[in-house]
């Protein structure tokens, strides 16, 4: 660690650079790079992330010289720019914004207008000759630093604000009650009277005069920013977002631009291409006479920049400049925000600019065909998450007649996609409905940072003002989520948790649909259905397939899900699970349940022989549209209580149907309970107790393999043993397989061939991999159970301590839940073991993974790091896992 | 392999030798030995244990050339004898034995006299002029052929003999009805009555005329040998003594000899030492004109070795010679069998002879002295129940007016030791009753080899006849459970369930108590007490502690168990569970139990303080027995649930007595159930979540040790976390450990040291070994968990499949249940990876084990082998371990 803990920027020279992104934070290194390209930005000094880290180690105190190097940083901004903190006649005035290294929009604390006194608010009254505009920029600080340093409730501001604009100002301007008073309507004496008001109250609140030191202000802001990196809600950002280790957030003190200086000033925030389409055109928001807090918290519905174009000529071909030359810089689409005083534009920050799904597609190929980034590049910038976005649903346009009685408003289209659930008003209702299992809409007036749980929890979210770059819009726009923005014709009282639009009531609780391409919003539930794949998308996946190694499978059961898996880019069946081909008709659990009560071989082989026939047509039709790709069966894993009824009228109608003693079903029920049923007499020990299980699954298999055959199709059936835990064990099932299955060949006349392998999934599996392998002729890591039994976690009881284990503020032990994306360090060791003494003994040893993992793309760049011939996940993850095992490639390449 | 399958040996030459056990079975190895030697053997051949491998792996065929080799032998039997096979004049009589090379008494059948037919027997009666002598021989063989090679139910030919005896011979020697009628009564006629009788038996039952070819005599009966090898009883012995990886038996063909040819003659087993007592005096049985079956079958009652020096002094002179050639031979004390043949002695067998365990110990000691064998030797032969049977009970000799009362019978004392428990007379009921968790007396007449399950399950063993060589005395012997043999005057009614010593009657299920050393029997149940224990006991334990390396402790919970420990030769203690102490008292379980209840962390730390004073005066007791020696303690490990109660009046019996709503607890444990406990939320999970109760146990544990310092006690307390799977996650838990103590050994100005351990029980911690024991001071593996997860078996659920696992017959996938003996290919791995990669990052980290397989000869040499630092069992088990310990140094150095 250096001891330099502040970088200076300005007059186009910085201490820091674009690349120190770690110590300056996004904010901070996107300033400094901007001031060296020569770009108009505000001058002003970074403290670095390492700042925050030391902050948070000393128990919430600065490193020693902090405070040194930022009295010399504002000397040189004062000699900068030629004006003095808390001058009486022309005072320097600053903000000050957190900026960590990973964007987290809203979440940090931001002060305006800081050096604002009792005594410089005259000065800059004088050297503006603005009044009103002077006392607006210290009603603006005192309310910003009351609430964010200091911890006032902001609301106690707004209705001291609301009281003097209605009690003052309606009636000195005669507006009727049923117009709003604007902010702009305020005048110089009732701007004043605003600010006793507002001192009075900090006064009361924290028992201190407001602070007239720029100095004290400086640092009470400061403190802030470095508070606001554990609040709650950036710790809630950090976690739904998986944000880990980032060591804490910079800060940044830069010289105030004003926005709100009239007509010839404003503020706005744009992306370099359109964030939804992707479309290389310039998109954003601008304010007129307005700071720029105004435009994200979506207070004012903003104009379009094709008007600011029209306003203001020349700022606006300015700003054109600017983008054309990031774009050039970042190669990729920049996200800007800009402030224009009297004319002259300011460069307030850049960052990469968040994407919708459909966007992020579009943006990556028009790019790699513009030539400004390779296709690997392309393919690296992709996310699951983009991925999972384009298969969002639309409104099935079918139901013409019911979107007509339905439609109810329109709104601004902030995230496309649809969403149909039960309306909620706030957050925690979000949350609990949803964890009930309900789909919930999100209705708010404006979204804020608080209410990010929630809106992760909702399928889609509305608001009533904000523009396409309110915070309700950005924060569900990184998520793919359907969001409506801007639907100023709601009147929401959070009261009677109730919303209106005219004469039309909808309460919490009824049922609306959103379309967040186009904005409308409809009453009741409509049909949804999948939106169709964009060309960029076809594109980035064949670019995709083209490098990538590693084959991606898929877990299906059925013929349908196999056909599905197969449109979205499968490349074979890595786990086809036998087990639930038992649960399809009553018929079939009829025949599995009386083979289960049996007691004697011979009436398990009778109940046996009745789920034969269904089998094998299972898996006839599943061979069918595999036609010539592998199909891997797991025979039944699952220990045989989960196929029987554990309560008494369930059990007594089993009997009755079966024809047997209710006493014989309680029995055996009862017999089969176990302690730890995963650890319990499953998987192939069901084979070791009932051989006959086994030789009905094969038969039904290779049956069916022949009569395909027959048929002419290429069938590659895989058989696969779970929970094997021997290679004598393995060795005695994978002689009976043979056996049945050569001698069902034979009869058959038809030349089938098959591999018989072993689900790897129990650790001694995994470290006796050798002599497995000399009789196993694939493994396919099932890193569900593996994970249980390596970490010696049940899933299903995790919830009790797991939760634990991965909240960075309460341990921070493991950096992602194991049962989302892959232990690399425990359950990734056993399985680079079983894969090295697997291919030790048998060298073309196939190897694959068909956990949940299969789909998540960290785990799947580890399987192809340790050279598994594929994944395979559920269908709808295929193309992550295409995507995923390209990045790998393009990584290594890079 | 070789292809030669039968080997000759006979006038003094043998093809084969004593060293060649594997191949000739123990038997074969004996004669070839013996013959080496020139001992009078009879002349024969043995046909290899490869030969039933191979017929068992070719589907019961004999491989090619082996009846060539069987005729060549015979012709070479027939030369040296000068007599030949079904020779009407003078035929040659063989008899067929068994003979694997690990000793299975009674196992294997045996058959004697073949070679007679309707032709032959008038040839043995002319050349012995003795009718009635060849009609008895013929007699024996068609029921020894007819019963064991053709599988007639032995009790048909007894049933014909019994009826002739009766109805002919009784009425021509007027024997009255209350006198038996004694097989030599029987008459040279009615001895061809029954020869006659018998052929109709056989001809009835299988559907041929007796075999008059004694070629087809002799296959038949190698067949019979071959196929008893999978006979239940054999397997069942196989299981019962664990022998595995024995390929098949041997077949010993024999020139026969003949104890039965009047009062010259007769048969005879002998130990080269006292079995019982390892007193080196000569020791065993004879019968006067008696075949050999007729010792071991126990049917008569035969004489002392003593009285056959006065009927026979020359043979006995002879067998004098004998006893002293093969204990300088083999080194150890024999088992033999030998026949007098009108005077001339001939050897049938000899082995190292079976042993009670204080003659094991007396025997090895003896022969040190004696400079025999070294000390080395002598510890590589005792095993495990030796060492558990020098500690069976003796019945307490306090309680005499008892004794008086009480004593019932006199029997022949077989096996030392004392059992107490309730009558059952069969095998079947013996293993039933006992699996209900009962200890049972099992009474017969006579034991046979189908009843060894249920002999293995009591707990003692009565029978009416048979000597100290019966095959009851032998088996209980092996095992070291009490023996009365020979108890004639018993008369047992199976059918009505009961027997009778004169007017007392004894039914099925009332208790008896035996004293195995004086033979005594006792109605009702005695109290029993601990034996003292041999010098020759204390001399092995001597010359073990002085070259065995890796330490002994033990696992205790409880002063009185770590006295008991140290008196057993524990070098500190390896696992003291914390948990137990919390069920000691009701005041401790309802402190407990209000703590789990509680729902805020207060109420916790209320009923935590509650418990504090009672685990510190725990560890105050266990240290001041320690003193000197480490004690690690295992911080509580089980899931909450297991210490509240589940049913509803309990939950509202607690919830009286605790002060809160009968729902509040019910809604707790509700909340506790888990799905997979093992894999739930317990160990370290616990101090994540609940830090207070680990607070509690460390301030417990130091406070102790502070106490114990200060009165002047050397206090090595070592604190161990349970169920590690991360380095995060000890370095957080053990950062807590020390800050804590630190306090408290600063505040009481104690100089107490102490060290911070993980139990290593889950897989990811033996994977991540080196990480964690960058923190860790020690490991000590918690081989229980470990197999569990390792082998994804839940040891409570395990019996529904694991003994098919085990079941040679039926899988023979595990050559041991892994929770008792260590599973070193899989766990072992683990094991090996942990120290290997934890002694990396810690050179000098401690590693112990304190899993059951500490007690576990077989796991502790493993645990050697790794380069462990101690094992940890239960007191009991200390000196096996200790012994097992010096097992492995002595055969290192063999």
């Amino acid at each position: 660690m250096s001891n330099k803990y502040v970088y200076f920027f300005g007059d186009k020279k910085t201490e820091g650079d674009g690349s120190m992104r770690e110590l300056l934070g996004g904010k901070g290194a996107g300033l400094a790079a901007m001031t060296k390209i020569g770009l108009p930005v505000p001058a002003g000094f970074t403290i670095t992330t390492e700042v925050c880290d030391l902050y948070y180690k000393n128990g919430k105190a600065y490193p020693d010289g902090l405070d040194k190097q930022v009295d010399e940083c504002i000397e040189k901004l004062e000699r900068s720019i030629g004006k003095k903190l808390g001058d009486r006649d022309d005072p320097l005035l600053v903000s000050v914004r957190s900026g960590a290294v990973v964007s987290m929009p809203g979440m940090m604390e931001t002060i305006l207008n800081l050096g604002l006194t009792d005594e410089s608010v005259e000065g800059l009254a004088k050297k503006t000759g603005n009044k009103r505009f002077a006392l607006d920029a210290y009603r603006r600080f005192i309310m910003m630093y009351g609430s964010t340093a200091m911890g006032i409730n902001r609301e106690k501001f707004d209705r001291i604000f609301d009281a003097v604009k209605n009690e003052k100002t309606r009636k000195r301007l005669n507006i009727s009650a049923d117009k709003k008073v604007n902010d702009t309507d305020v005048d110089d004496n009732e701007l004043g009277e605003v600010v006793k008001l507002f001192k009075e109250l900090y006064k009361k609140e924290i028992g201190k005069d407001f602070p007239q030191d720029p100095k004290e202000q400086l640092w009470g802001s400061i403190s802030a920013v470095f508070n606001s990196w554990m609040a709650e809600k950036a710790v809630t950002y950090r976690r739904v977002e998986n944000i880990k280790g980032v060591v804490g957030t910079a800060v940044n003190v830069m010289q105030m631009v004003f926005g709100n200086k009239g007509d010839t000033s404003g503020t706005g925030v744009c992306f370099t291409r359109d964030p939804n389409t992707g479309e290389n055109i310039f998109y954003g928001d601008y304010l007129i006479n307005a700071q720029g807090e105004d435009v994200v918290a979506g207070i004012r519905t903003p104009i379009k920049l094709s008007d600011f174009e029209k306003a203001d000529k020349k700022a606006y071909d300015q700003l054109v400049g600017v983008r054309k030359t990031l774009e050039e810089n970042y190669k990729d689409m920049q996200d800007l925000e800009f402030t224009v005083e009297e004319g002259k534009l300011y460069m307030l920050q850049c960052r990469t600019g968040k994407r919708s799904p459909f966007a992020a597609f579009k943006i990556a190929t028009d790019m790699v065909e513009e030539g400004l980034i390779t296709k690997n590049d392309a393919i690296r910038r992709i996310k699951d998450r983009d991925i999972e976005g384009i298969f969002y649903p639309i409104i099935d346009p079918s139901q013409k007649d019911e979107l007509k009685k339905k439609y109810l408003v329109n709104g601004i289209g902030a995230v496309p996609g649809a969403a149909t659930g039960i309306v909620v008003f706030n957050a925690k209702d979000a949350e609990d409905r949803a964890a009930e299992g309900n789909k919930v809409i999100l209705v708010r007036k404006e979204t804020s940072p608080e209410d990010v749980g929630g809106m992760h929890a909702a399928a889609g979210i509305l608001t009533a003002t904000g523009g396409k770059t309110s915070h309700a819009a950005v924060v569900a726009r990184g998520w793919g989520k359907c969001c409506i923005v801007g639907c100023e014709s709601l009147n929401i009282d959070y009261k009677k948790g109730e919303f209106s639009v005219g004469d039309v009531v909808v309460r919490a609780g009824d049922s609306i649909t959103l379309d967040g391409t186009s904005g409308d919003v409809y009453i009741g539930e409509l049909k949804l259905k999948t939106s169709e794949l964009p060309d960029s998308y076809q594109k980035i996946m064949k670019w995709a397939d083209e490098i990538k190694k590693i084959k991606v499978r898929t877990n299906a059961d059925t013929p349908y899900d196999a056909k599905k898996a197969i449109e979205l880019g499968a490349e074979g069946i890595g786990l086809c699970r036998t087990e639930h081909m038992f649960f399809d008709t009553e018929e079939r659990r009829l025949a599995i349940q009386e083979m289960i009560v049996a007691n004697k071989v011979e009436d398990r082989v009778k109940a046996l022989n009745k789920l034969l026939p269904f089998q094998r047509e299972d898996f006839v039709g599943i061979f069918r549209e595999m036609n010539g790709k592998p199909v891997t069966v797991r025979l039944i894993d699952p220990p045989l209580h989960e196929f029987v009824p554990h309560d008494e009228s369930k059990q007594r109608e089993l009997a009755a149907k079966i024809g047997v003693k209710y006493e014989t079903v309680k029995q055996r029920v009862d017999q089969l309970h176990e302690a730890n049923p995963m650890l319990g007499h499953r998987g192939c020990r069901l084979a070791i107790t009932y051989p006959e299980i086994l030789d009905m699954q094969v038969r039904a298999i290779i049956e069916a393999a022949c009569k395909c055959k027959k048929d002419g199709i290429d069938v590659k059936p895989e058989i696969m043993v779970p929970l094997i835990i021997d290679y004598k064990e393995f060795g005695l099932i994978e002689e009976r397989i043979r056996k049945l299955s050569d001698e069902i060949i034979k009869q058959n006349g038809a030349s089938v061939t098959y591999m018989v392998g072993t689900m790897l999934e129990v650790p001694r599996a995994a470290l006796l991999a050798d002599k497995i392998a000399e009789r196993a002729e694939f493994f396919s890591f099932g890193t569900n159970d593996l994970t249980q039994m390596t970490m010696g976690i049940s899933r299903d009881d995790a919830g009790k301590f797991l939760p634990d284990y991965v909240d960075e503020r309460k341990t921070g032990i493991f950096m992602n839940d194991p049962f989302q994306s892959l232990d690399t360090e425990g359950v990734g060791e056993l399985v680079k073991i079983a894969a090295e003494r697997g291919r030790k003994s048998r060298p073309n040893l196939k190897l694959g993974i068909c956990g949940e993992h299969g789909g998540d793309i960290a785990s799947v760049k580890f399987c192809a790091s340790v050279g598994l011939d594929y994944v395979s996940c559920s269908p709808f993850r295929v193309p992550i896992a295409r995507l995923a095992a390209a990045q790998y490639e393009a990584e290594k390449k890079s």
